[in-house]
Protein backbone atom coordinates (compact mmCIF):
# COMPACT_ATOMS: atom_id res chain seq x y z
CA UNK A 1 0.00 0.00 0.00
CA UNK A 2 1.16 3.75 -0.30
CA UNK A 3 0.32 6.61 1.67
CA UNK A 4 -1.30 9.28 -0.49
CA UNK A 5 -1.15 13.10 0.58
CA UNK A 6 0.98 14.74 2.62
CA UNK A 7 2.53 13.46 5.78
CA UNK A 8 0.43 12.37 9.11
CA UNK A 9 -0.84 14.82 12.03
CA UNK A 10 1.08 13.51 15.16
CA UNK A 11 0.13 14.24 18.48
CA UNK A 12 2.07 13.24 21.61
CA UNK A 13 0.40 12.90 24.69
CA UNK A 14 -2.04 14.86 23.19
CA UNK A 15 0.15 17.97 21.98
CA UNK A 16 0.51 18.59 18.54
CA UNK A 17 3.33 17.55 16.74
CA UNK A 18 5.45 18.40 13.79
CA UNK A 19 5.61 15.50 11.19
CA UNK A 20 9.00 16.48 10.87
CA UNK A 21 10.27 16.45 14.60
CA UNK A 22 11.09 13.66 16.96
CA UNK A 23 8.34 12.93 19.17
CA UNK A 24 9.41 10.59 21.74
CA UNK A 25 12.81 9.90 24.04
CA UNK A 26 15.34 7.06 22.96
CA UNK A 27 14.94 6.10 26.64
CA UNK A 28 10.61 5.47 25.88
CA UNK A 29 9.84 1.67 26.58
CA UNK A 30 8.09 1.60 23.36
CA UNK A 31 11.03 2.08 21.46
CA UNK A 32 13.95 0.27 23.53
CA UNK A 33 11.37 -2.75 24.36
CA UNK A 34 8.42 -2.94 22.74
CA UNK A 35 6.66 -2.42 25.82
CA UNK A 36 3.17 -0.96 24.80
CA UNK A 37 0.49 -1.75 22.16
CA UNK A 38 -1.55 -0.13 19.32
CA UNK A 39 -4.41 0.14 17.39
CA UNK A 40 -4.96 0.77 13.76
CA UNK A 41 -8.61 2.35 13.07
CA UNK A 42 -10.41 3.07 9.74
CA UNK A 43 -11.89 6.60 9.93
CA UNK A 44 -14.83 6.90 7.70
CA UNK A 45 -16.85 10.44 7.11
CA UNK A 46 -15.10 11.73 10.03
CA UNK A 47 -16.13 8.92 12.52
CA UNK A 48 -14.26 5.71 13.44
CA UNK A 49 -15.46 2.64 13.15
CA UNK A 50 -15.79 0.98 16.07
CA UNK A 51 -14.04 2.96 18.56
CA UNK A 52 -15.22 1.64 21.38
CA UNK A 53 -13.83 -1.70 20.51
CA UNK A 54 -10.58 -0.61 19.72
CA UNK A 55 -10.65 1.48 22.89
CA UNK A 56 -11.43 -1.88 24.47
CA UNK A 57 -9.00 -4.24 22.82
CA UNK A 58 -6.26 -1.87 23.72
CA UNK A 59 -7.17 -1.55 26.98
CA UNK A 60 -7.30 -5.46 27.72
CA UNK A 61 -3.20 -5.19 26.40
CA UNK A 62 -2.60 -2.58 28.59
CA UNK A 63 -3.56 -4.54 31.66
CA UNK A 64 -1.99 -7.81 30.89
CA UNK A 65 0.96 -5.31 30.78
CA UNK A 66 0.42 -3.45 33.62
CA UNK A 67 0.40 -0.27 32.61
CA UNK A 68 -1.97 2.42 33.59
CA UNK A 69 -4.43 3.31 30.83
CA UNK A 70 -4.39 6.91 30.72
CA UNK A 71 -7.94 8.86 31.35
CA UNK A 72 -7.82 10.42 27.98
CA UNK A 73 -7.10 7.82 25.44
CA UNK A 74 -10.76 8.85 23.68
CA UNK A 75 -10.76 12.35 23.97
CA UNK A 76 -6.97 12.63 21.75
CA UNK A 77 -8.58 10.35 19.44
CA UNK A 78 -11.60 12.56 19.13
CA UNK A 79 -9.23 15.64 19.16
CA UNK A 80 -7.21 14.28 16.62
CA UNK A 81 -10.50 13.87 14.38
CA UNK A 82 -11.23 17.20 14.87
CA UNK A 83 -8.43 18.48 12.96
CA UNK A 84 -8.95 16.75 10.03
CA UNK A 85 -11.22 17.68 6.88
CA UNK A 86 -10.17 14.84 4.03
CA UNK A 87 -12.16 11.57 3.00
CA UNK A 88 -11.83 8.11 5.07
CA UNK A 89 -8.01 8.34 6.93
CA UNK A 90 -6.76 6.16 9.38
CA UNK A 91 -5.46 6.75 12.61
CA UNK A 92 -2.62 4.91 15.00
CA UNK A 93 -2.90 5.25 18.89
CA UNK A 94 0.32 3.88 20.08
CA UNK A 95 0.28 3.94 24.24
CA UNK A 96 3.55 2.65 25.71
CA UNK A 97 4.56 2.43 29.74
CA UNK A 98 6.56 5.53 28.66
CA UNK A 99 10.18 6.52 29.64
CA UNK A 100 12.04 4.43 32.00
CA UNK A 101 15.75 3.31 32.34
CA UNK A 102 17.28 0.11 30.77
CA UNK A 103 16.42 -3.21 31.60
CA UNK A 104 13.37 -5.27 31.13
CA UNK A 105 11.98 -4.82 34.77
CA UNK A 106 9.26 -2.00 34.29
CA UNK A 107 10.18 1.09 37.32
CA UNK A 108 7.25 1.66 39.66
CA UNK A 109 6.44 5.12 38.45
CA UNK A 110 6.32 5.88 34.70
CA UNK A 111 4.35 8.14 32.57
CA UNK A 112 2.39 6.42 30.12
CA UNK A 113 3.66 8.05 26.13
CA UNK A 114 0.22 8.18 23.88
CA UNK A 115 1.27 8.66 20.15
CA UNK A 116 -1.93 9.67 18.34
CA UNK A 117 -0.91 9.42 13.96
CA UNK A 118 -4.00 10.03 11.64
CA UNK A 119 -2.83 9.69 7.66
CA UNK A 120 -4.73 9.87 4.69
CA UNK A 121 -6.40 6.44 4.13
CA UNK A 122 -3.75 4.06 2.42
CA UNK A 123 -4.18 3.51 -1.68
CA UNK A 124 -4.43 -0.30 -1.84
CA UNK A 125 -4.03 -1.45 -5.41
CA UNK A 126 -7.35 -2.22 -6.69
CA UNK A 127 -6.29 -5.44 -8.03
CA UNK A 128 -6.21 -6.57 -4.43
CA UNK A 129 -9.84 -6.62 -4.04
CA UNK A 130 -10.41 -7.89 -8.35
CA UNK A 131 -7.90 -10.32 -8.95
CA UNK A 132 -7.12 -11.36 -5.33
CA UNK A 133 -4.08 -11.49 -2.96
CA UNK A 134 -1.27 -14.23 -2.78
CA UNK A 135 0.45 -15.73 0.41
CA UNK A 136 3.51 -17.40 1.58
CA UNK A 137 3.03 -19.86 4.47
CA UNK A 138 5.65 -17.68 6.86
CA UNK A 139 8.83 -20.63 8.16
CA UNK A 140 8.54 -19.07 11.55
CA UNK A 141 5.45 -19.86 13.72
CA UNK A 142 2.66 -18.02 15.62
CA UNK A 143 3.24 -18.39 19.67
CA UNK A 144 -0.36 -19.00 21.03
CA UNK A 145 1.27 -19.82 24.25
CA UNK A 146 2.17 -16.49 24.59
CA UNK A 147 0.90 -14.47 27.71
CA UNK A 148 0.90 -11.69 25.00
CA UNK A 149 -1.02 -13.79 21.92
CA UNK A 150 -4.11 -12.10 21.12
CA UNK A 151 -2.96 -8.47 22.05
CA UNK A 152 -2.03 -6.07 19.80
CA UNK A 153 1.75 -5.22 20.96
CA UNK A 154 4.32 -3.25 19.84
CA UNK A 155 6.29 -6.78 18.85
CA UNK A 156 5.95 -6.70 15.34
CA UNK A 157 9.08 -7.83 14.28
CA UNK A 158 7.70 -11.41 13.60
CA UNK A 159 5.67 -10.11 10.92
CA UNK A 160 7.99 -8.16 8.99
CA UNK A 161 9.97 -10.68 8.92
CA UNK A 162 7.70 -13.15 7.49
CA UNK A 163 6.55 -10.25 5.00
CA UNK A 164 9.41 -9.57 3.44
CA UNK A 165 10.36 -13.18 3.10
CA UNK A 166 7.09 -13.46 1.50
CA UNK A 167 7.67 -10.59 -0.63
CA UNK A 168 10.98 -12.86 -2.14
CA UNK A 169 8.80 -15.70 -3.33
CA UNK A 170 6.58 -13.33 -5.11
CA UNK A 171 3.63 -13.33 -2.50
CA UNK A 172 1.37 -10.50 -1.12
CA UNK A 173 0.85 -11.95 2.01
CA UNK A 174 2.54 -13.92 5.00
CA UNK A 175 0.27 -16.46 6.17
CA UNK A 176 1.49 -17.80 10.27
CA UNK A 177 0.85 -21.36 11.41
CA UNK A 178 1.02 -21.54 15.10
CA UNK A 179 3.57 -23.93 16.77
CA UNK A 180 1.14 -26.86 16.38
CA UNK A 181 0.77 -26.41 12.58
CA UNK A 182 -2.57 -24.61 12.58
CA UNK A 183 -3.64 -21.95 10.69
CA UNK A 184 -3.61 -18.96 12.64
CA UNK A 185 -3.48 -15.48 10.48
CA UNK A 186 -1.82 -13.02 8.39
CA UNK A 187 0.97 -10.96 9.12
CA UNK A 188 -1.75 -8.30 10.11
CA UNK A 189 -4.99 -9.50 8.55
CA UNK A 190 -7.42 -12.05 10.16
CA UNK A 191 -7.69 -15.57 8.09
CA UNK A 192 -10.91 -16.93 6.64
CA UNK A 193 -12.11 -19.84 4.62
CA UNK A 194 -15.21 -20.87 3.06
CA UNK A 195 -15.86 -24.43 3.01
CA UNK A 196 -18.29 -27.36 3.06
CA UNK A 197 -20.92 -24.32 3.14
CA UNK A 198 -19.88 -22.51 6.36
CA UNK A 199 -17.26 -20.00 6.94
CA UNK A 200 -15.18 -20.82 9.32
CA UNK A 201 -11.88 -18.57 11.15
CA UNK A 202 -9.01 -19.49 13.28
CA UNK A 203 -10.14 -19.18 16.94
CA UNK A 204 -7.77 -16.91 18.89
CA UNK A 205 -6.30 -20.17 20.85
CA UNK A 206 -4.66 -20.63 17.53
CA UNK A 207 -2.66 -16.86 18.03
CA UNK A 208 -5.16 -15.08 15.87
CA UNK A 209 -5.60 -11.48 17.13
CA UNK A 210 -9.36 -10.86 17.93
CA UNK A 211 -9.77 -8.49 15.01
CA UNK A 212 -12.24 -5.64 14.81
CA UNK A 213 -12.77 -6.54 11.43
CA UNK A 214 -12.96 -10.21 12.29
CA UNK A 215 -15.73 -9.93 14.58
CA UNK A 216 -17.68 -7.64 11.98
CA UNK A 217 -17.37 -10.23 9.31
CA UNK A 218 -18.48 -13.01 11.78
CA UNK A 219 -21.61 -10.61 12.84
CA UNK A 220 -22.83 -10.03 8.70
CA UNK A 221 -22.27 -13.75 8.73
CA UNK A 222 -24.75 -14.44 11.45
CA UNK A 223 -27.38 -12.10 10.34
CA UNK A 224 -27.27 -13.53 6.69
CA UNK A 225 -27.95 -16.71 7.99
CA UNK A 226 -24.14 -18.02 7.04
CA UNK A 227 -23.18 -20.71 9.23
CA UNK A 228 -19.89 -19.64 10.57
CA UNK A 229 -17.23 -21.74 13.12
CA UNK A 230 -14.00 -20.08 15.30
CA UNK A 231 -12.27 -23.09 15.17
CA UNK A 232 -8.76 -25.45 14.41
CA UNK A 233 -7.65 -25.22 11.46
CA UNK A 234 -5.38 -27.01 8.93
CA UNK A 235 -3.53 -25.81 6.24
CA UNK A 236 -4.91 -28.46 4.01
CA UNK A 237 -8.48 -27.35 4.79
CA UNK A 238 -7.50 -24.40 3.49
CA UNK A 239 -5.85 -25.68 0.30
CA UNK A 240 -8.84 -27.28 0.11
CA UNK A 241 -11.41 -24.21 0.75
CA UNK A 242 -13.65 -22.93 -2.05
CA UNK A 243 -12.93 -19.51 -0.76
CA UNK A 244 -10.74 -17.50 1.00
CA UNK A 245 -10.02 -13.66 2.71
CA UNK A 246 -8.08 -11.94 5.14
CA UNK A 247 -9.95 -9.21 6.69
CA UNK A 248 -8.16 -6.00 8.71
CA UNK A 249 -9.00 -2.46 9.93
CA UNK A 250 -7.85 -0.68 6.36
CA UNK A 251 -7.91 -3.20 3.56
CA UNK A 252 -10.99 -4.50 4.69
CA UNK A 253 -12.18 -8.29 3.23
CA UNK A 254 -9.47 -9.21 0.57
CA UNK A 255 -9.54 -12.09 -1.03
CA UNK A 256 -6.99 -14.64 -0.94
CA UNK A 257 -6.77 -16.74 -4.38
CA UNK A 258 -3.30 -18.17 -3.96
CA UNK A 259 -0.79 -19.98 -1.18
CA UNK A 260 2.56 -21.04 -1.29
CA UNK A 261 2.21 -20.79 -5.88
CA UNK A 262 -1.50 -23.70 -4.99
CA UNK A 263 -4.27 -21.89 -6.22
CA UNK A 264 -7.40 -21.77 -3.59
CA UNK A 265 -11.14 -22.55 -4.46
CA UNK A 266 -11.38 -21.03 -8.51
CA UNK A 267 -8.14 -19.11 -7.77
CA UNK A 268 -10.66 -15.92 -8.06
CA UNK A 269 -12.35 -13.96 -5.58
CA UNK A 270 -15.77 -15.80 -4.75
CA UNK A 271 -19.35 -14.85 -4.58
CA UNK A 272 -19.37 -15.22 -0.73
CA UNK A 273 -15.82 -13.52 -0.32
CA UNK A 274 -17.70 -10.56 -2.84
CA UNK A 275 -21.05 -10.97 -1.04
CA UNK A 276 -19.16 -10.10 2.63
CA UNK A 277 -16.91 -6.96 1.04
CA UNK A 278 -20.01 -5.67 -0.03
CA UNK A 279 -21.87 -6.37 3.24
CA UNK A 280 -19.01 -4.86 4.92
CA UNK A 281 -18.43 -1.65 3.62
CA UNK A 282 -21.91 -1.21 4.18
CA UNK A 283 -21.95 -1.76 7.69
CA UNK A 284 -19.07 0.59 8.12
CA UNK A 285 -20.96 3.26 5.93
CA UNK A 286 -23.92 2.74 7.81
CA UNK A 287 -22.53 3.12 11.37
CA UNK A 288 -19.96 6.50 10.50
CA UNK A 289 -23.39 7.70 9.96
CA UNK A 290 -22.51 8.28 5.92
CA UNK B 1 18.77 -2.66 39.73
CA UNK B 2 19.20 0.94 39.39
CA UNK B 3 21.24 3.40 37.76
CA UNK B 4 23.53 5.85 39.74
CA UNK B 5 24.76 8.83 38.51
CA UNK B 6 22.94 11.66 35.96
CA UNK B 7 20.85 9.87 32.89
CA UNK B 8 22.82 8.93 29.95
CA UNK B 9 24.82 9.87 27.24
CA UNK B 10 22.77 9.51 24.03
CA UNK B 11 23.73 9.88 20.31
CA UNK B 12 21.20 9.66 17.60
CA UNK B 13 22.96 8.25 14.62
CA UNK B 14 26.03 9.89 16.02
CA UNK B 15 25.02 13.19 16.94
CA UNK B 16 25.40 14.08 20.56
CA UNK B 17 21.62 14.68 22.07
CA UNK B 18 20.38 15.94 25.36
CA UNK B 19 19.27 13.25 27.62
CA UNK B 20 15.56 15.60 27.66
CA UNK B 21 14.93 16.13 24.25
CA UNK B 22 12.84 13.59 22.21
CA UNK B 23 15.13 11.50 20.37
CA UNK B 24 13.18 9.39 17.35
CA UNK B 25 10.43 10.14 15.53
CA UNK B 26 7.20 8.31 15.90
CA UNK B 27 7.32 7.06 12.87
CA UNK B 28 10.16 5.49 13.45
CA UNK B 29 9.35 1.46 13.17
CA UNK B 30 11.64 0.61 15.62
CA UNK B 31 8.76 2.54 17.97
CA UNK B 32 6.08 1.35 15.83
CA UNK B 33 7.03 -2.08 15.11
CA UNK B 34 9.97 -3.59 17.26
CA UNK B 35 11.53 -3.59 13.78
CA UNK B 36 14.79 -3.38 14.77
CA UNK B 37 17.83 -5.18 17.04
CA UNK B 38 20.10 -4.01 19.92
CA UNK B 39 22.90 -5.10 21.83
CA UNK B 40 23.42 -4.45 25.85
CA UNK B 41 27.88 -4.33 26.48
CA UNK B 42 29.03 -4.08 29.58
CA UNK B 43 32.58 -1.15 29.38
CA UNK B 44 35.52 -1.75 31.57
CA UNK B 45 38.16 0.84 32.50
CA UNK B 46 36.87 2.47 29.08
CA UNK B 47 36.74 -0.43 26.66
CA UNK B 48 33.75 -2.72 25.91
CA UNK B 49 34.00 -6.55 26.59
CA UNK B 50 34.07 -8.22 23.46
CA UNK B 51 32.72 -5.31 21.34
CA UNK B 52 33.91 -7.58 18.02
CA UNK B 53 31.07 -10.31 19.22
CA UNK B 54 28.27 -7.91 19.79
CA UNK B 55 28.27 -6.33 16.76
CA UNK B 56 28.43 -9.54 14.93
CA UNK B 57 25.26 -10.46 16.93
CA UNK B 58 23.86 -7.43 16.17
CA UNK B 59 25.00 -7.94 12.03
CA UNK B 60 23.57 -10.95 12.18
CA UNK B 61 19.87 -9.88 13.13
CA UNK B 62 20.22 -7.08 10.93
CA UNK B 63 20.99 -9.55 7.84
CA UNK B 64 17.47 -11.63 9.20
CA UNK B 65 15.37 -8.46 9.57
CA UNK B 66 16.72 -7.41 5.97
CA UNK B 67 17.91 -3.90 7.41
CA UNK B 68 21.10 -2.89 5.82
CA UNK B 69 23.80 -2.14 8.38
CA UNK B 70 24.97 1.32 8.72
CA UNK B 71 29.29 1.36 8.21
CA UNK B 72 30.08 3.20 11.35
CA UNK B 73 28.54 1.09 14.18
CA UNK B 74 31.66 0.19 15.73
CA UNK B 75 32.93 3.80 15.48
CA UNK B 76 29.71 5.46 16.84
CA UNK B 77 30.28 2.72 20.06
CA UNK B 78 34.05 4.38 20.16
CA UNK B 79 33.04 7.33 19.56
CA UNK B 80 31.06 7.38 22.86
CA UNK B 81 33.69 5.76 24.43
CA UNK B 82 35.91 8.85 24.09
CA UNK B 83 33.01 11.05 26.22
CA UNK B 84 32.87 8.76 29.13
CA UNK B 85 35.70 8.87 32.12
CA UNK B 86 33.68 7.08 34.81
CA UNK B 87 34.89 3.92 36.23
CA UNK B 88 32.22 0.86 34.66
CA UNK B 89 29.46 2.08 32.32
CA UNK B 90 26.44 -0.13 30.21
CA UNK B 91 26.11 1.01 26.35
CA UNK B 92 23.05 -0.01 24.43
CA UNK B 93 23.06 0.31 20.70
CA UNK B 94 20.00 0.01 18.75
CA UNK B 95 19.42 -0.37 15.46
CA UNK B 96 16.06 0.09 13.81
CA UNK B 97 14.65 0.44 10.22
CA UNK B 98 14.25 3.86 10.73
CA UNK B 99 11.29 6.03 9.58
CA UNK B 100 8.61 4.48 7.30
CA UNK B 101 5.05 4.44 6.60
CA UNK B 102 2.35 2.52 8.49
CA UNK B 103 1.30 -0.79 8.26
CA UNK B 104 4.05 -3.83 8.33
CA UNK B 105 5.36 -3.92 4.79
CA UNK B 106 8.93 -2.41 5.11
CA UNK B 107 9.68 0.79 2.59
CA UNK B 108 12.13 0.18 -0.49
CA UNK B 109 14.30 2.71 0.82
CA UNK B 110 14.78 3.53 4.50
CA UNK B 111 17.78 4.98 6.46
CA UNK B 112 18.32 3.09 9.69
CA UNK B 113 18.31 4.47 12.82
CA UNK B 114 21.50 4.11 15.27
CA UNK B 115 20.81 5.12 18.98
CA UNK B 116 24.07 4.39 21.67
CA UNK B 117 23.67 4.96 24.76
CA UNK B 118 26.23 5.65 27.53
CA UNK B 119 24.90 4.71 31.21
CA UNK B 120 26.53 4.58 34.52
CA UNK B 121 26.55 0.54 35.08
CA UNK B 122 23.34 -0.26 37.34
CA UNK B 123 24.07 -1.50 40.78
CA UNK B 124 22.63 -4.66 41.54
CA UNK B 125 21.90 -5.10 44.85
CA UNK B 126 25.06 -7.53 47.01
CA UNK B 127 22.98 -10.17 47.75
CA UNK B 128 22.32 -10.95 44.22
CA UNK B 129 25.78 -12.55 44.48
CA UNK B 130 25.89 -13.10 48.39
CA UNK B 131 22.43 -15.23 48.46
CA UNK B 132 21.09 -15.55 44.84
CA UNK B 133 18.40 -15.14 42.72
CA UNK B 134 14.69 -16.79 43.16
CA UNK B 135 12.77 -17.15 39.56
CA UNK B 136 9.43 -17.81 38.26
CA UNK B 137 8.55 -19.98 35.77
CA UNK B 138 6.31 -17.65 33.50
CA UNK B 139 3.30 -18.66 32.42
CA UNK B 140 4.04 -17.61 28.70
CA UNK B 141 6.16 -19.72 26.63
CA UNK B 142 9.07 -18.79 24.51
CA UNK B 143 8.58 -19.31 20.95
CA UNK B 144 11.80 -21.75 19.59
CA UNK B 145 9.52 -22.05 15.90
CA UNK B 146 9.98 -18.47 15.73
CA UNK B 147 12.55 -16.89 12.37
CA UNK B 148 13.94 -14.46 15.05
CA UNK B 149 14.83 -16.87 17.70
CA UNK B 150 17.83 -16.04 19.29
CA UNK B 151 18.47 -12.60 17.82
CA UNK B 152 18.05 -9.89 20.65
CA UNK B 153 15.39 -8.26 18.44
CA UNK B 154 13.29 -4.84 20.02
CA UNK B 155 9.86 -7.48 20.69
CA UNK B 156 10.61 -7.97 24.46
CA UNK B 157 7.29 -7.35 25.47
CA UNK B 158 6.67 -11.11 26.77
CA UNK B 159 9.69 -10.46 28.93
CA UNK B 160 8.68 -7.25 30.54
CA UNK B 161 5.10 -9.50 30.90
CA UNK B 162 6.55 -12.11 32.79
CA UNK B 163 9.04 -10.52 34.68
CA UNK B 164 5.94 -8.28 35.99
CA UNK B 165 4.16 -11.78 36.73
CA UNK B 166 7.26 -13.12 38.22
CA UNK B 167 7.85 -9.99 40.64
CA UNK B 168 3.90 -10.26 41.44
CA UNK B 169 4.90 -13.96 43.19
CA UNK B 170 7.90 -11.90 44.81
CA UNK B 171 10.50 -13.61 42.93
CA UNK B 172 13.39 -11.70 41.07
CA UNK B 173 13.69 -13.04 37.54
CA UNK B 174 11.38 -14.87 35.04
CA UNK B 175 12.30 -18.31 33.37
CA UNK B 176 10.74 -19.16 30.68
CA UNK B 177 10.42 -22.58 28.70
CA UNK B 178 9.85 -23.17 25.06
CA UNK B 179 6.36 -24.34 23.58
CA UNK B 180 7.75 -27.93 24.15
CA UNK B 181 8.48 -27.17 27.59
CA UNK B 182 12.54 -27.46 27.87
CA UNK B 183 14.21 -24.65 29.59
CA UNK B 184 14.82 -22.08 27.54
CA UNK B 185 16.45 -18.46 29.18
CA UNK B 186 15.20 -16.07 32.00
CA UNK B 187 13.72 -12.76 31.07
CA UNK B 188 17.03 -11.31 29.50
CA UNK B 189 19.55 -13.87 30.56
CA UNK B 190 21.08 -17.25 29.71
CA UNK B 191 20.55 -20.29 32.06
CA UNK B 192 23.27 -22.78 33.46
CA UNK B 193 22.74 -25.81 36.02
CA UNK B 194 25.56 -27.74 37.69
CA UNK B 195 24.39 -31.29 37.40
CA UNK B 196 25.63 -34.59 37.68
CA UNK B 197 29.54 -32.89 37.36
CA UNK B 198 28.51 -31.09 33.83
CA UNK B 199 27.66 -27.57 33.31
CA UNK B 200 24.56 -28.02 30.84
CA UNK B 201 23.03 -24.88 29.32
CA UNK B 202 19.95 -25.02 26.96
CA UNK B 203 20.79 -24.70 22.96
CA UNK B 204 19.36 -22.28 20.99
CA UNK B 205 17.33 -24.55 19.44
CA UNK B 206 15.14 -24.10 22.47
CA UNK B 207 15.36 -20.05 22.05
CA UNK B 208 17.73 -19.33 24.28
CA UNK B 209 20.03 -16.25 23.04
CA UNK B 210 23.79 -16.99 22.30
CA UNK B 211 24.57 -14.89 25.06
CA UNK B 212 27.83 -13.07 24.92
CA UNK B 213 28.70 -13.86 28.65
CA UNK B 214 26.84 -17.38 27.97
CA UNK B 215 30.15 -17.85 25.66
CA UNK B 216 32.98 -16.81 27.78
CA UNK B 217 31.50 -18.53 30.83
CA UNK B 218 31.44 -21.49 28.54
CA UNK B 219 34.87 -21.18 27.22
CA UNK B 220 36.57 -20.60 30.72
CA UNK B 221 34.44 -23.51 31.64
CA UNK B 222 36.33 -25.32 28.80
CA UNK B 223 39.91 -24.14 30.00
CA UNK B 224 38.99 -25.14 33.65
CA UNK B 225 38.75 -28.94 32.15
CA UNK B 226 35.08 -28.64 33.18
CA UNK B 227 31.98 -31.23 31.43
CA UNK B 228 30.27 -28.53 29.86
CA UNK B 229 26.56 -29.34 27.42
CA UNK B 230 24.25 -27.27 25.10
CA UNK B 231 21.76 -29.57 25.07
CA UNK B 232 17.64 -29.50 25.75
CA UNK B 233 17.12 -29.32 29.52
CA UNK B 234 13.82 -30.25 31.93
CA UNK B 235 12.29 -28.41 34.31
CA UNK B 236 12.98 -31.09 36.18
CA UNK B 237 16.34 -31.41 35.82
CA UNK B 238 16.89 -27.72 37.18
CA UNK B 239 15.00 -29.14 40.20
CA UNK B 240 17.57 -31.51 40.72
CA UNK B 241 20.68 -29.81 39.63
CA UNK B 242 23.08 -28.70 42.38
CA UNK B 243 23.85 -25.36 41.62
CA UNK B 244 22.36 -23.27 38.81
CA UNK B 245 23.60 -20.01 38.05
CA UNK B 246 21.91 -16.78 35.21
CA UNK B 247 24.82 -15.02 33.45
CA UNK B 248 23.82 -11.65 31.11
CA UNK B 249 26.14 -8.64 30.36
CA UNK B 250 26.08 -6.50 32.94
CA UNK B 251 24.66 -8.78 36.06
CA UNK B 252 27.48 -11.00 34.94
CA UNK B 253 27.34 -14.38 36.74
CA UNK B 254 24.41 -14.69 38.92
CA UNK B 255 23.24 -17.42 41.13
CA UNK B 256 19.53 -19.11 40.97
CA UNK B 257 18.85 -20.73 44.21
CA UNK B 258 15.30 -20.99 43.95
CA UNK B 259 12.82 -21.84 41.30
CA UNK B 260 8.95 -21.42 41.62
CA UNK B 261 9.68 -21.65 45.55
CA UNK B 262 11.87 -24.83 45.43
CA UNK B 263 15.17 -24.60 46.41
CA UNK B 264 17.98 -25.15 43.91
CA UNK B 265 20.79 -27.70 45.40
CA UNK B 266 21.89 -26.57 48.85
CA UNK B 267 20.03 -22.73 48.01
CA UNK B 268 22.81 -21.25 48.30
CA UNK B 269 25.18 -20.04 45.83
CA UNK B 270 27.49 -22.73 44.86
CA UNK B 271 30.97 -23.49 44.44
CA UNK B 272 31.14 -23.89 40.68
CA UNK B 273 29.18 -20.78 40.59
CA UNK B 274 31.28 -18.93 42.62
CA UNK B 275 34.20 -20.13 40.91
CA UNK B 276 32.74 -19.21 37.22
CA UNK B 277 31.97 -15.61 38.37
CA UNK B 278 35.34 -15.77 39.78
CA UNK B 279 36.70 -16.50 36.64
CA UNK B 280 34.38 -14.61 34.30
CA UNK B 281 35.10 -10.97 36.46
CA UNK B 282 39.14 -11.78 35.47
CA UNK B 283 38.24 -12.74 31.81
CA UNK B 284 36.22 -9.24 31.64
CA UNK B 285 39.32 -7.42 33.72
CA UNK B 286 42.06 -9.20 31.40
CA UNK B 287 40.48 -8.58 28.27
CA UNK B 288 39.23 -4.90 29.29
CA UNK B 289 43.24 -4.10 29.92
CA UNK B 290 42.46 -4.09 33.81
Amino acid sequence: MTEAGPGPLIWVNGERQSVSDRHVSARDRGFMLADGVFETMRVHRGVVFRLDRHLSRLTTGLVTLGIPAPASLGAWVLAALRSFDGPDASIRMTVTRGIGPSGVAPPDHTRPTVVVMLSSMPVFPPAVYSDGLSAHVAAGRRNEHATTAGLKTLAYTDAVVALLEAQRTGANEALFLDTQSHCSEASSSNLFVWIGGALVTPPTSCAALPGITRAAVLEIARQLGMRSEERVMTLDELFAADEAFLTSSLRGVAPLVKVDGRTIGAGAPGEVTKRLAREYTDLVTRECGG
